[in-house]
């Protein structure tokens, strides 16, 4: 059976795994993101991964069709290049003829959220015909898998479905735009609400958690709205009307037969998936034809090590496979 | 050569054509939409302009290979219902079944804004890979041609870019949702804008370009302040950004080839272009790639007759030509 390995470039850790081409992890393993130091010891650190990796496992290097590696920027997908890294200090560097050159094996760069969203599609995706997962994190990252390809726009940046606008000359956003949609929807954007309201309501449970925590997390205001928190649940209410306004906007555009929701945030479960269907339902411009399915995510940050694997199975720069 | 007819139903006219398979208009033809009727008249009007068409034409029947019906609304391709018609009485009516039958040439119905982007595409679009086209009309409507295909989401409905957020709980639209982008980006709320600005300026040129038209209408403002107007100036700058901001979203997720501007404000050419041009440039999240090329579009209201009688070329309802 052939193998690939996915490698999913982070700030922090560098993971990888071996797949095989049925989104199968045979073995995975991370490594700290090396600071403070030149782009090639990066790509040192990912080739160091994968050799690991093939030693540890029964899978024979002949057998490894390809190395995809997701990155948290920019990347050119044609020419190999990783254009532009948030993070991680890699500007215009030609990381797949070097990781290429350094193990023998055809490398894929792909785009992290993209690599996620194709994850997530291989495993849970029932093989939709048009599947969008959104990502709320740090900020809000988007992709495409349409006909089971990933869509990457003429360029490879599509789709920052993050940046497009929920609030007409709104916040400030760090793409230099105002009123993105991670402004308002994001991990981020949750946090600065929550502490936005801690301040206004000091008796709020919510500082409580926020102690326990030792920090005020994304999962301070849903834990106090749970614990009936009135100022809690106002934070609540209001940061996922953002979330589905934004989503209501991404399915009357694309009409995907299912909308995955990724991210920390997705563990919520029901008490986000509820309100944001519900939102959505109500909402949405479609009201003849079947609607989009709208779940949230299972393979956690599995989803970037596999699709990146299996980003592979797409091609590899310049070349059809 | 094959020929096809393509059908643009209007809640005015019924506009029609024979179109060979480069997209030449061989012959066209409009008759006035019937009022206070069936759908079965509707439908007779149709095959009535289809057959005189052929009549007309030095085309045989035999070389006309399928017709295409574009519909202002919901459309349900893959089983050949209309499902619902903005202003013209018409909800699931089994069209293309009745149209067949008559004539004995099979029909492929689409969504107006998706064939009018196909037509676009054909004509003017260079072979993009990914290709957006964006009407500011009535609504604003939106169409993908993706890999030289027109993209309808797994139910039809897609691309409704005019109903994505541009001002989150923002003004009411038609839709049900609030602060959809045409309500701020479209003709119809140009020409509201207009008159809320024409009250607060009384003695601004734009009452007598007003009176010279015999309407507020979508060139009032553009016209007024082109003669150095300084309250039309303000509306246009304020109306373009709404449009430019929606369009900068839109490029942030798909990141096509090209993105074309039609409806009637496309005809303002440079004085809508520059502007936008110069927003999305400033705007947008790419920052490092190759950029969209923007455009006003060229065909005006041909590409609904050539969209819709190239979109058989893309097969028929439960079936792969």
């Amino acid at each position: 059976m052939s193998c690939y390995i996915g490698i999913d470039l982070g700030g922090t850790n560098i993971a990888g795994g071996i797949v095989d081409e049925t989104g199968r992890i045979i073995l995975s393993d991370s490594v700290p993101t090396p600071h403070d130091c030149s782009s090639d010891e990066i790509m040192e650190s990912i080739v160091k991964l994968a050799e690991e990796l093939v030693n540890r496992s029964d899978v024979e290097k002949t057998d490894i069709s390809g190395i995809g590696v997701g990155c948290p920027g920019t990347v050119d997908n044609e020419n190999g290049i990783i254009t532009y890294c948030v993070n991680i200090p890699m500007r215009k560097v030609r990381a797949a003829e070097y990781i290429e050159s350094r193990l023998g094996i055809r490398v894929n760069l792909e785009n992290d959220a993209n690599a996620a969203a194709l994850g997530e599609y291989y495993v849970n995706g029932n093989g939709a015909k048009s599947y969008i997962f959104i990502t709320l994190g740090t900020g809000i990252g988007g992709g495409a898998v349409l006909d089971g390809k990933i869509y990457r726009g003429f360029n490879g940046v599509g789709i920052e479905a993050g940046h497009m606008t929920l609030v007409h000359n709104g916040e400030k956003c760090t793409c230099g735009k105002r009123g993105c949609w991670e402004r308002y929807g994001s991990v981020t954007a949750l946090i600065n609400q929550t502490v936005s309201a801690m301040k206004a309501n000091p008796s709020s449970r919510m500082s409580e958690i926020a102690e326990k925590y030792g920090e005020v997390n994304g999962r301070v205001a849903f834990e106090a709205a749970g614990m009936g928190d009135k100022a809690a649940q106002a934070v609540v209410d209001r940061y996922i009307e953002y979330v589905a306004d934004g989503i209501t906007g991404i399915i009357n555009i694309f009409e995907p037969e299912l909308l995955v929701i990724g991210g920390g945030i997705s563990k919520e479960g029901k008490r986000l998936l509820d309100p944001v269907r519900e939102y959505v339902h109500k909402n949405e411009f479609n009201r003849y034809m079947s609607k989009t399915r709208i779940e949230t995510a299972s393979l956690a940050n599995d989803a970037g090590i596999i699709g990146a694997a299996l980003s592979c199975a797409s091609g590899f720069r310049n070349s059809v496979v």
